[in-house]
């Protein structure tokens, strides 16, 4: 079964840190809404019927055709997985939190890579989600149209001429696509320019947020930048306007950097070896302080001040040290202070191997 | 010329951390105020006495005799040095801050080991100081009765039936000795006992000041405690009492630790490796924070958390990281932040060979 193999591996595609733009655009997601016609949106549904839906998709998915075209997708219900491997498949951004609020007739669909994902009986009746390295939403958005595709062979979408894809929530309307970008934005916080460059981004229609979704708050430096609007505009034009914006975010990070490097070279240093000095000997690390420290870290690989430290490793931590994973690995609960002292240890020992 | 070899290395006999108690007590201090008869007191001296005191000191040391029985002092005046080197001299407790504030006639003299020193026309005409490693206050009061003995053959004191050694400030009148321990009380600290602990010995006449004597803060939780009271008391006396205080000091310390280690061990390492981490990894570090961190590490050091640095190497760097000393290693003045830098250079390099 994937979804195991998914839950016990905390590396996911998207964390190669192999993609365009990867020192600092971290991962891009396309993910679009889709609805099968004639049944009620999954707020509305009885069990019975989400069960109807869940057998729709899962038909599609195992449809020969598909799977050559676009990779063997394989569904899992979430009743089978334990509330901690639900929260590490939230942990690895291929689900959205609100899906496991409650998970019965609820089901998760996996390409082996977890490049691309589905949800069924989320908010709408699939939400697909294709998920790449660095910045790649134009690959990201051919990915998602393959699979769309070959699902719509099968599944009958609700669809009007007039506004595009139906979806439970209207402001998903139209397109039903979110695109969004993961960006690393150290620079531009720490010199205090990034209020200005996310008002600025918020007047072209575009949204910043933390890096678990809306509302959560931008921990590590780490923000996703994603379209508010999906009427109106096609697919196309979305990828193109957000990768341009996306683009110019980078050039602004990036002549930050140029500057620190410059001007406040000591300072940029310091602040990278003691977070170095302190993930290495550590004894107690909470999540909120290690995602601090590889946000430091980060910088210092990228503008070349340490080496030998794979930003991988680093995308892989996020999800190694947050609390499902780490219960998953200890194979037990813990306090709160017992994970701090476990994630230190983890951290510990895979840091033990560089010697910066 | 010795006092040229002493402001070159920041090594000095009272940090090698090898008496008794050495791993709470760094260092023992003896000292007593001597002054010449029919002489004014040095705040009265003009500058033809002043020299005429340098002279009469200066024969008396190099009399033959002394030199066999307590080793070899030599003299040196010190506008021979320049004002680094004589901070650095105040930085390695071999004299006080008050003696360099005007150096003309003033003079210092040295036995090669540093344990002796001699303050000449600093309050008093003489101060003459024996410092030890770890808790050695009877050792040290030994060594300045020899030495005294010695001087007193040639020197005619000042000294009244009935009061004792003459002194410029009457609080020293008496036997015009003052004795200190340093203590290292970081666990006290800790858990906020120290400030009861500092209450309890002023009321029995002992007092508690900074690494740097009086009015200074205590850095890197060490603290001096030595005697008030000079006079109604014999030297045996105030030795002993001291003594008995200090070992009750000690052991609280040492039941502070064994608690902590017992309960709150993950929090007592993790504060000792972040600092080695920090000390070992940082590229800007001012003297008070690498002397916090120093505490914390020779904590760890004394708990057995962590093993392979000498305290040795903790004592001197306290010398070796003080602006002077930074200043006299780089061979040019610096700005401060240059000094945070130079210095966390310096401890980086210290601590390279360190793998704990």
């Amino acid at each position: 079964m994937p979804l195991k193999k998914t839950v016990n591996d905390s590396h996911s595609n998207w964390m190669d840190g192999a993609g365009p733009e990867s020192d600092i655009a971290i991962s891009s997601r396309v993910r679009v809404a889709r609805n099968l016609a004639d049944i009620p949106f999954p707020h509305l549904l009885n069990n019975a019927k989400a069960e109807d839906v869940i057998h729709a998709v899962r038909l599609a998915v195992e449809d020969k055709e598909l799977a050559r075209q676009a990779g063997v997708l394989e569904m899992s219900l979430l009743g089978e997985l334990s509330p901690v491997e639900r929260q590490i498949l939230v942990d690895k951004h291929l689900i959205s939190p609100d899906l496991i609020n409650s998970f019965e007739c609820k089901a998760v669909v996996l390409r082996d890579d977890e490049v691309i994902s589905i949800m069924v009986n989320e908010e709408d009746h699939l939400r697909i989600q294709c998920l790449l390295s660095g910045l790649q939403l134009k690959e990201a958005w051919d990915l998602i149209n393959q699979v769309d595709d070959g699902l719509e062979k099968t599944l009958d979408y609700a669809f009007s001429e007039q506004l595009g894809y139906l979806t439970a929530c209207p402001t998903n309307v139209g397109t039903g696509m979110r695109a969004s970008v993961m960006l690393h934005l150290p620079g531009l916080v720490l010199v205090k320019q990034l209020k200005g460059v996310l008002n600025a981004i918020s007047k072209v229609g575009l949204t910043a947020r933390g890096l678990f979704g809306e509302g959560t708050e931008a921990l590590g430096d780490l923000f996703q930048i994603s379209n508010q609007i999906t009427l109106g505009q096609t697919e196309e034009e979305i990828i193109s306007n957000l990768t341009a914006v996306v683009r110019q975010i980078i050039s602004q990070e990036k002549a930050t950097r140029a500057a620190l490097y410059k001007d406040r070279r000591d300072f940029v240093e310091d602040r990278v070896y003691r977070a170095y000095g302190i993930l290495k000997n550590a004894h107690i690390l909470s999540s909120e302080e290690a995602m601090r420290l590889f946000s430091d870290l980060r910088l210092g690989i990228e503008m070349n001040l340490l080496s030998g430290i794979p930003a991988k490793l680093l995308n892989e931590l996020m999800v190694r040290i947050r609390p499902a994973f780490l219960i998953k690995l200890a194979g037990r609960e813990m306090s709160a202070h017992q994970r701090d002292v476990f994630r230190a240890e983890l951290i510990r020992n895979e840091f033990k191997e560089f010697d910066c």
